[in-house]
């Protein structure tokens, strides 16, 4: 496979002083998909990313900062952006709207552009093979560990990194991600599989239901080999999936994953609102935190969306343990309660028992260190 | 006006051992309007009452357990609510279709009904008139303090008793309240006067986005006096106001209220939907704990609803400073930071500068008491 070299460069922006700039440069002109959060409070970044890549379907170079959002910033917000590019393409021969920028960080703080500037020369002038544990620690903020995976099944190659802990929620909040294939596919068999593995994998997991300003999620074809697209979407599903179960383990303060599983619905919108309500439940969340196998909390997640559910023919498990199927069954709570203090992935079960769709939702629990991170937090 | 008579019991529902049943006895059959929780996973009582008050709408007794929720509890949780409210009847003299039952507290643990008959007998055996702080301090169960409110104007009386803390939410999450008037009125004007009432008030609150299995809403028209109905609905809503708002401040580990307002909006909806996103957002909230003022998280709630905005039009103010208003204002910071420190209700208002519809949400802050009440309360 032909190189994806990086660079590496420091703008200042984060208060460790470790770098927050990185250039991603690919051998070619490679299909490229991307998807952006849909939140109308857009960062600059993001606006001005989204517009470029509305009308192109392959790229050169990503360039991503750390450490500031570049959001909530005015028009001088998409100006910055456009100058980043610029200067990347400067520095590597490229068009600038062959480059797509993105940021992560803290709101409302003009970027040093000067500094950023100086540190894309930086990262020009030095560029080495894509190593992506160090991409994913380049563009980390709190997270606490580097996100990312590889995987090789006969010819076929997926591999990918990403960051993200706070913040994140269905549409990607906080959260950034880039998954490459060799694969060689058509822009709109691209185009599918990353929309369908999107939906499945970091639009279903959440650590606090608030949805960001600046999450992108960039599926990148490097056109190497010809694979069945059934293959490529599971190896995609595959890692994209690893990526974002990575990030829910790093939510802020979690000390469980939990894996909500909504099964037998009606409809796959029912399976899968259920389930993100579930996910998203302080009390639920708070009870895993406090290993209280309290079904209750989880029967109220599930009869409060727009959807009917009968209370009498559903069934609720934690772990494998049966809490409810229209009555209680107390004798179960034991073992579920040391199912929640033995277990580091916790299943909860919900089985509605009237249809055939089910969805999955990644969450984590919640605990002291969420207020700690989130009250203490800057600005 | 004619008294109101109450009776308290106890059925040992509260591991306090504190009083846990109240009886509530009109002087006669009074046009009364009920409103019960949208969740589908519906307590036994909610059941029983929701379908007695669907074909009546005068009524002579409530009967209210708390310390637990009788839901989740199967067929046998209707059962045990129709055993209630005919033991009051009997008590009382009365037909079982005149009493309502409600229940508030644990969910998921059948009712002891021969200790929750016997507190009847004992509760209807000595009857006096109704001390509001006393009803609601019986009928609560994880309230730091009682919730009442008394309102005279003119020949208008208007006042109410309220329980909720934790799990508030619209919708009535967990939380009972009962507004009586002793103005004369319609049932069909009631009715209209009590929908509207709801949604500004009780339907308007937030703690932790979590919607419960047991809220209802009671309005009782004691037909003593007539009055505009217009002015009946400025009381009726200030006093539920009031006992919203005494709610908000109870919340779970709460040290601070929020006023989310948000203005000049195109439609109602879409002031009302951006005002409850952001007075659920957890990085809101912790922001508020932490007296910092990020309003860059504001920002992002704002956008993260299905309504489009104009980040570029947009203004967020912090009490009276000015925060951002398509650009940051940095030096309004010191002076938000001040009055989010000294203030006890912060103020948080968004202009979208576009329409003429405004709502008002109040919320409460996020700290570690919420975590510790949460993770910590049984089952």
């Amino acid at each position: 496979m032909p190189d994806i070299l990086m660079g590496v460069g420091k703008a200042g922006l984060k208060e460790s002083g470790a770098p927050d700039l990185l250039v991603v440069l690919l051998p070619y002109p490679c299909v490229s998909s991307f998807l952006f959060t849909d939140n109308y409070f857009k960062a600059g970044s993001v606006i001005y990313s989204e517009g470029i890549a509305k009308g192109r379907d392959r790229f050169r170079a990503f360039v991503i900062n750390s450490g500031n959002a570049n959001c909530g910033t005015g028009e001088e917000g998409i100006t910055h952006a456009k100058m980043m590019a610029e200067r990347v393409a400067q520095n590597l021969d490229l068009k600038p709207e062959e480059v797509l920028v993105f940021s992560t960080g803290i709101i409302g703080r003009p970027l040093p552009i000067d500094r950023v500037l100086g540190a894309i020369d930086q990262a020009c002038s030095i560029m080495e093979p894509l190593d992506l544990e160090r991409a994913s620690e380049v563009i980390s903020t709190t997270d606490r560990f580097p996100k990312f995976d590889f995987l090789k099944r006969g010819s076929l190659e997926v591999f990918g990194f990403a960051k993200g802990a706070g913040m994140i929620a269905p549409s990607m909040a906080t959260m950034l991600a880039f998954v490459f294939t060799n694969a060689d596919l058509d822009y709109e068999i691209l185009r599918d599989i990353h929309k369908r593995v999107a939906d499945r994998t970091f639009n279903s997991i959440t650590v606090d239901g608030c949805e960001s300003t600046n999450d992108s999620f960039g599926l990148i074809s490097l056109g190497e080999v010809k694979v069945d697209p059934k293959e490529v979407e599971e190896g995609v599903l595959e890692v994209s999936e690893t990526l974002a179960k990575r990030i829910v383990e790093d939510g802020e303060g979690a000390t469980k994953i939990i894996k909500v599983t909504v099964k037998r619905a009606t409809l796959e919108m029912k399976a899968r609102e259920i389930a993100r309500t579930i996910a998203n439940s302080l009390l639920v969340k708070t009870a895993v935190y406090g290993r209280d196998p309290n079904w209750g909390r989880i029967a109220a997640a599930v009869g409060s969306t727009e959807f009917p559910i009968d209370p009498f023919s559903m069934k609720i498990y934690v772990g494998k343990h049966l809490l409810y199927d229209g009555r209680p069954h107390p004798r179960a709570e034991k073992l579920a309660k040391r199912y929640l203090e033995e277990e580091k992935e916790i299943e909860i079960t919900v089985d509605l028992g009237e249809g055939r769709n089910s969805w999955t939702y990644y969450s984590s629990d919640l605990g002291y260190e969420y207020i700690k991170l989130n009250a203490e937090y800057h600005t």
